[in-house]
Parts: structure tokens; C-alpha cells; sequence
């Protein structure tokens, strides 16, 4: 990100949790003048003496900025920002931007588009894969979804706060394009999981197979970074199990919608389900899918990535 | 390689199939005295005229030499060389190294390496990932299981027809390795093939979706190439559809014989026995897997990679 770009924008951030806090460091450290907003008074308090300002509602956030970021877990909570009197669809006004950067249903979001539009506000959805460690380096790849006026309003925020930014359609293309990229995440965690779950019953050394096939036509950033926490054992997340499950659901609704049928990704998804569900294990890391094959594989808490 | 790396080293080839004779051709450049032979008379009239010396049998062929090469088909095709009076066990004695480098079922090949060992003989199981373009430019990833002595004998041969060469274990471990690799890339072809099947569906172009995708944690070796074939519809092979099928039935059957469960790779088999079997279509690219999803994929025949 060049230092300064966001002089003089006026961003509000809401949802100020693992990813949303370094977001705002980062937005701060690109010149932009901060507002946040957060549910918990507490951390609003504390933002507040970090030298954002800190509104009272969503609604007084967004009449004092030309653009809001929302940051927060999930699709219902998209919509309790969003809907009632102290909402931001309430305090909207002709021309601003409105960004929401979690990973939120796919078909929900075009009825949030439309809200917004119909306020004569501007809409993109452009969620991101990288973690809390791509939200503090500013590496996020980002997803957008949304008019071309939209996303040229937003470039400039999402470069400061990601390296691979790509507008891949109108409003919901974002999430749809996130929905895959979880498709591919999820089952490619379930191929490496029962690879090595294979090769260690037949005698191979997983920690030796990941080396091995790091450099051939099975190479993946999963078997980099998903094959070397199951190698050790290290499931503190990371990405949660139990959000890996929320985004398969997601993307098997999206394929209902559509008549698409998604077999592998119906099964990945059984399969989070007993890991979340049968052994209570969904604050694991997604790699934790493992020990639905092979439960001999006992988190490690001293590993931790 | 390093040129005349296999000075004085008299190697035999069985098999001069797609992958068989561009090996041939980097051995002889090393500098090894190459001997060779095939089912096919014609083939070996070839092979003499180009200067390598061809055996009647492959018992005659491994009298010649130090170290014989089995680069054949499937499993049959390994024991059809192996068995009989003019085999390669037949024709064995003290020292001789047998490296099995197709892809063998790893149950076959303890057996195999049990009757080599009897023989006075080693025995190390090398199969490959790369497909032809890495046999012709010595860039195969190469897996071994044997022992100690075995592999020590042939690392100089494997240095000459691959570039990332690991000794994984006893006989076997390369076959292991190798089943371990081939769930991964089938699976992950799976992966890659629902996920761009639900965005085409959903309005998001994969074209963009792969490009977008390489930069984040869905990057891997299949989503560029095998995302690639799938965007273009480029489904001449390559590897074929029912070769991957075999890859995954053998993995399955190890997995039977240890009582390991592999949900996702028997329902990826069963995806690849409804291409190759119900569509007749084994012959077209396992990247073709696609089709079984979205048959509005028809194959262009302009593409081949």
C-alpha cells in the first residue's frame, strides 16, 4: 500500500474483531480519517483512546464517512448492522459506499445490494481469504462483487489492505467467488487428510509425503500450510472447523438455488459436520478434518501453526 | 543432469511407450550404455536403428546389464515382464537392481519385490509424477521404496530422469507415495471442478475465478493447469481420465487391505467411473471430470494444454 493514499477518506469500520482491528491499523496507516463502531461499548472505549472516533449507532457512523466497512461474523449479523432505526441503511445518503468484506450467503447479499442501491448508495461485497495473518500484513486477496462505480470508489481501501484485488462481476460476485475458493479449500483439506491418513497406515511417513509431493502435480498452499499442521498435530486456528462448515453450507444453498449439483462438497461438508457436531470439535482448526479419519491425531497445543 | 554422469553404468529399459523413450534418450545422454526391450518388434527395430542395443527377452536384457527399468503400463503388464522363462526373474542374478517406475498397485509390488529379493536381486519401486513433458525433460518427481543399498544403486539413474528424487521407504513406499499423490490430484481436480461448475452457474466467469483464486489459500498445481484445460474445455490428454480412475482403485484396494476409510476418494472413483464408463469418455484428460458436473463443457480439440 502507498503511504498517504487514503488521504482525505473518511472510512467507518464495523466489527472490530481478529480481522477487523488490523484492518483499521492498516486503513489508519494509509492516511484515512477512522470511524468505528463495534457492539461491545467496551471496545469502542478502547478504540476510542487508540484515536479512532467511535460512534454511538451504525447509523451516526455511517453519516459521518464516504465509505463503511463491514467486518463481522456472519450473515445474520450483516443484517443487524444493516436493518432498524440506529441501522446503516437508515443513516445512508445519495453516493456513499457501503463494503462488506466477511464471507456472508451468496443470495442474501443481493437483497442487501438492493437496499443499498435503493438508497441511492453504492454497494460492493468483497470478502477475503488470508486470515488474521493476510489482515495484519495487508495481504488479503480480496473478492469483489459490484457496479464498476463501486468498485473504482473502493479500490484504493482495498489495496491498502490487500495484494491481490480482483472485481469479478455485479453485486454477490464477490461471495460467489468466495464461495468457491472455500469449496476449494474444504475439499482439497479432505484430499490431503485422507492421503496422509492412507499413507501413514501403510507405513509412510506423512511429514516425508508432504515433502515429496510439494514438488509434483499434488502441490497446493493446502498441502503446504493445512499439510504441515496435520503433520504436527497443530489445530489451534487459524480458520475455525466450525466456519469452514458455515461456508461449505453456504455454497451447497447457492448450488440449491441454482440446480447445481455438488456431491464431493455435500460429503466435505458431512464430514465438518461430525468433526463439529459428534466430536464438539468446531473451534479446531479446519485442518482438524483429519481426525474425523483418524482420530489418533490428538491436538497439539504448543503448535500453533 | 550432469553429462556422463552414468559412465560405465549398462541400464536396461522395458517399456517405450510415451514415458519410456524419452527416458531412454536422457539416460543415453548421462552417458549410460542402453539397452532396451518391448512387446512390440517393430519398436525394438526402431530402437536398434537409433542405436541402443535391442534383447530378444527380458530375460536376455537383463543379462546385459547392471540395472533394469520396467516402465510399463498397469500391474499385469509389470508381472507379464516379470513372470516365465524369458522373464526379467528368470534372467536375474547377485547384484542386479530391478526399479519398477510405472504405477503399480503397492499390494503387487511387496509381492514382486519379495520374488527380486529372492533372487539375490534388489528391487526399489520408483514411479513418477510429471507425465510425459517431465520424462522429456528429466523434471519427473520421482518416489522410492526399497532399501538402503537399492536406492544408493540408483540414485544416479534417478537423478538423471527427474529433478525431485525421494527414497520414502522399504519396497513399497514408492508405490505408497505414489497412490497418496494421485487421491490428492484427483480429489483436487474434483475440488476445482464443483467450484468453477457452482460460479458459472452463479454468473462469475472461471476464467477470472482461477486467476483470482491462484493468489490465495485455494492455489495449488491442478487449479493452474487442470483450472486451465477446464476453462478452455482443453481435454485431449495429458493424463487420461482412465488412467486416474485405475490410480484411485488401487488406492482404494490399499485402503480396503489396512481398514482405512476413504469417503472422498471412493466418491471421486465413483465420479471418474461415471465419466469413463457411463460417457465412454476414459480416453479424454482427467481434467474432463468436469463434464460429469456441467456437461455443457464440450471438448475442444484446438486445445491440448
Amino acid at each position: 500500500m502507498a503511504e498517504g493514499s487514503l488521504q482525505g477518506r473518511r472510512v467507518g469500520l464495523i466489527g472490530l474483531g481478529l480481522m477487523g482491528r488490523p484492518m483499521t491499523d492498516n486503513l489508519k496507516a494509509a492516511g484515512a480519517d477512522m470511524h468505528v463502531w463495534t457492539r461491545d461499548a467496551a471496545k469502542r472505549a478502547t478504540a476510542a483512546a487508540k484515536g479512532f472516533t467511535a460512534a454511538g449507532t451504525p447509523r451516526d457512523l455511517v453519516r459521518a464517512v464516504d465509505t463503511v466497512i463491514i467486518m463481522v461474523a456472519d450473515t445474520p449479523a450483516v443484517a443487524a448492522v444493516l436493518d432498524g432505526p440506529d441501522g446503516v441503511v437508515a443513516g445512508l445518503s445519495d453516493g456513499v459506499l457501503v463494503i462488506d468484506m466477511g464471507t456472508t450467503a451468496p443470495t442474501a447479499t443481493k437483497e442487501f445490494a438492493a437496499r443499498v442501491d435503493a438508497a441511492g448508495a453504492l454497494w460492493l461485497d468483497a470478502p477475503v481469504s488470508g486470515g488474521e495473518v493476510g489482515a495484519r500484513e495487508a495481504s488479503l486477496t480480496i473478492m469483489a462483487g459490484g457496479s464498476d462505480a463501486a468498485f473504482a470508489r473502493a479500490e484504493p481501501i482495498l489495496r491498502a489492505l490487500g495484494r491481490n484485488v480482483t472485481h469479478m462481476g455485479g453485486p454477490g460476485a464477490g461471495q460467489v467467488t468466495k464461495a468457491a475458493n472455500q469449496v476449494i479449500v474444504g475439499l482439497t483439506i479432505g484430499a490431503v487428510a485422507e492421503a496422509f491418513t492412507l499413507a501413514k497406515h501403510a507405513g509412510v511417513d506423512p511429514a516425508t509425503l508432504r515433502e515429496a509431493l510439494l514438488g509434483g502435480f499434488a502441490a497446493s498452499r493446502v498441502l503446504d500450510l493445512h499439510g504441515r499442521r496435520m503433520v504436527e498435530n497443530a489445530f489451534t486456528p487459524g480458520g475455525k472447523a466450525a466456519t469452514q462448515r458455515k461456508d461449505m453450507a453456504q455454497a451447497l444453498d447457492l448450488a440449491d438455488s441454482l440446480g447445481v449439483e455438488m456431491p464431493a462438497t455435500a460429503l466435505n461438508k458431512s464430514l465438518y459436520d461430525v468433526l463439529c457436531d459428534d466430536r464438539g470439535e468446531g473451534d479446531l482448526d479446519h485442518a482438524a478434518l483429519i481426525r474425523v479419519l483418524d482420530p489418533d491425531t490428538a491436538p497439539n497445543p504448543d503448535k500453533t501453526a
